[in-house]
């Protein structure tokens, strides 16, 4: 599998869309809005009254939680330069990273209007143009010129690894790390996460100015053990969805024993060894929160139906999962997985109150 | 007619696509190279040796020309670099510009791969990374940071105005300036072009770095009347199918009257004029130059077919205009009216050989 063909959140408007589908990112995108507003405070003043800001959000995806981030980063920073009685708003350029196959043309037809309602939130005679522009292309390369960029941002992004790792054992029954997974299994994992995170770091060292910021949000896990239920649950779900299918004789068992999710939900502490080990970024602050799979569900529309949160966590695991399970698996399963999917869901949410982890990083490029 | 919501040429990759019925414009794109050279290798001595070079192409389209331009630009830069004797390559950042229907998800799946060919055919000890961006947005308006860009280059897109000029007379029975619109019309179509190519030098200057240099290739005409044939004939055979479909009652004669294509094909001397009213730019050159409506096909291939040359820039002007007739006519009369067109098209060349002529200005953004 090239994860870099593949991989993207579903595209559009429909129903099965990411763009419709993106509550639960949303609200981990306000979780962590102190600790963003924190770090813009600080670049703010290190660098003095900046005339010119260039921002970066890496693994942008496409929907309403493109420009609302971009719309954060920028209010953050005109109420910043309020606070420090500055009279000259800095101009802002942002950069929206993501895959070759993310949904780049529907973000640019909401940039103007974007645009538009930014200068009317603000201040008028502070208001000042932010510029917006599409990158395309996978976070483990160089995306950007040398000391060109102040503050890097990426949500929900880091835990999506470059390539499947390669494994000495099959990884049977499991399509993540999982309690019954080999060890060999889970180092492939972890070693993959780390190779992987290391290049990230080392691309952002050479693409940031000195005293830069970055602030990352990965899906993790608080445990120091890889395989706890915090962050293989979701997938294990999904895992026994495609084994009934096996059983039933809808899929191909050889098929789905080679099939393995791209993805890595480190533990707090294996992020700051990478970070340490790299060696170019000062860690400022490391927070650890928890989301509700219900946050999938605006509790003010779907809350009569009993069910609806289990119905729409099941969208919203589709709308992030499907071109993967589309591309492996092709069409004709897609419907019978993804609906197996949201019944096991169902289930497990009406049993207990399951939660995603979130760690969070601020940090700032040493000088 | 919201131009800036309508005006993109035709998307994808189909047999009517921009993609796939752009030689013409390539051809124009390859004829000003000799031009692009030379500003590239004065801008270069004057940066003295720059470690990094920002450039942006405005109204790239989408299709093989848009990559074509970002390759020609990169490997002119390091042809130059050769020649000064320089061993490290500029890093180059290249912003890719058009409005915001334009496919830039079509083009964003190149670019990997248009790195990869850029980095294997330049000398591997020079090879620098070139990154690339998408800038969606009207060139009429502000694109980039102040004071960021080294060099602008844009070909066959400033003919389009941003919008259609407002008339006091009907331009009766035409779709552009004719030898039968009224004077008021042709004093409209004039204005919005002085308007609008005057709000872009004002944006540019804003946005280019001192010694910043820029070579634009607008469609023009040489002669100082407006309605000559060299730049109206080809919408003049538009306006013919469409008043036939008006005569057999296809098409509402008043829907056509209130249609108006909103492009303006300029002088030389016009051009300077706007140049030397704004004041912030040089002119360095100005070149004047034919392309033969053949030039859409390529002589290797469809050669056999007598009317192949016909039939080919029919569907050109297809790739380029059809979400302009799709949007205001509808899709019903869409085939009717490009089979008119072309026939149309056909005939004329049959009898004369019909010419595009370029206006191209390089021009230097004084200090």
């Amino acid at each position: 599998m090239d994860v870099a063909q593949v991989l993207h959140m579903n595209g559009g408007d429909g129903d099965y869309s990411y763009s419709n589908n993106s509550l639960l990112q949303r609200k981990v995108i306000s979780m962590t809005k102190p600790i963003i507003d924190d770090a813009l405070a600080d670049l703010y003043s290190a660098m003095n009254f900046p005339k010119t800001l260039i921002m970066a959000d890496l693994g942008c995806s496409s929907g309403p939680n493109t420009l609302l981030v971009a719309s954060e980063l920028v209010k953050s920073v005109d109420k910043i330069r309020q606070k420090f009685g500055n009279d000259e708003s800095p101009e802002i350029q942002i950069y929206l990273n993501d895959l070759p196959h993310n949904d780049f043309n529907t973000i640019f037809l909401s940039v103007s209007k974007f645009q538009k309602n930014l200068t009317n939130q603000m201040v008028p005679s502070s208001s000042s143009p932010c510029y917006v522009s599409g990158v395309p292309g996978s976070f483990y390369t160089r995306l950007f010129l040398s000391k060109s960029i102040h503050f890097v941002y990426s949500s929900y992004s880091l835990m999506w690894l470059s390539q499947v790792p390669k494994m000495i054992n099959t990884n049977k029954g499991n399509i993540y790390m999982s309690t019954t997974s080999p060890p060999n299994v889970i180092k492939a994992y972890h070693e993959q996460f780390q190779r992987d995170f290391l290049m990230f770091l080392k691309c952002r060292k050479e693409e940031m100015v000195s005293g830069g910021r970055m602030v990352l949000t990965i899906l993790g896990r608080q445990s120091d053990d890889p395989c706890s239920k915090e962050c293989c649950y979701v997938w294990d779900l999904l895992a026994t969805s495609l084994n009934d299918m096996v059983a039933e004789g809808l899929i191909d068992e050889e098929k789905l024993d080679s099939f393995n999710i791209p993805q890595y939900t480190p533990s707090p502490k294996e992020v700051c060894n990478e970070v340490e080990k790299e060696g170019s970024f000062a860690i400022n602050r490391l927070k650890v929160s928890e989301v509700d799979w219900d946050a999938c569900t605006d509790n003010n529309v779907n809350s009569l139906e009993e069910d609806a949160q289990g119905y729409n966590m099941g969208k919203c695991m589709r709308a992030v999962a499907e071109p993967l399970i589309l591309s492996y698996f092709g069409e004709s399963i897609i419907e019978e997985v993804f609906e197996r999917y949201t019944n096991n869901i169902k289930i497990c949410m009406s049993r207990e109150k399951a939660k995603l982890v979130n760690v969070t990083l601020s940090m700032t490029r040493k000088g």
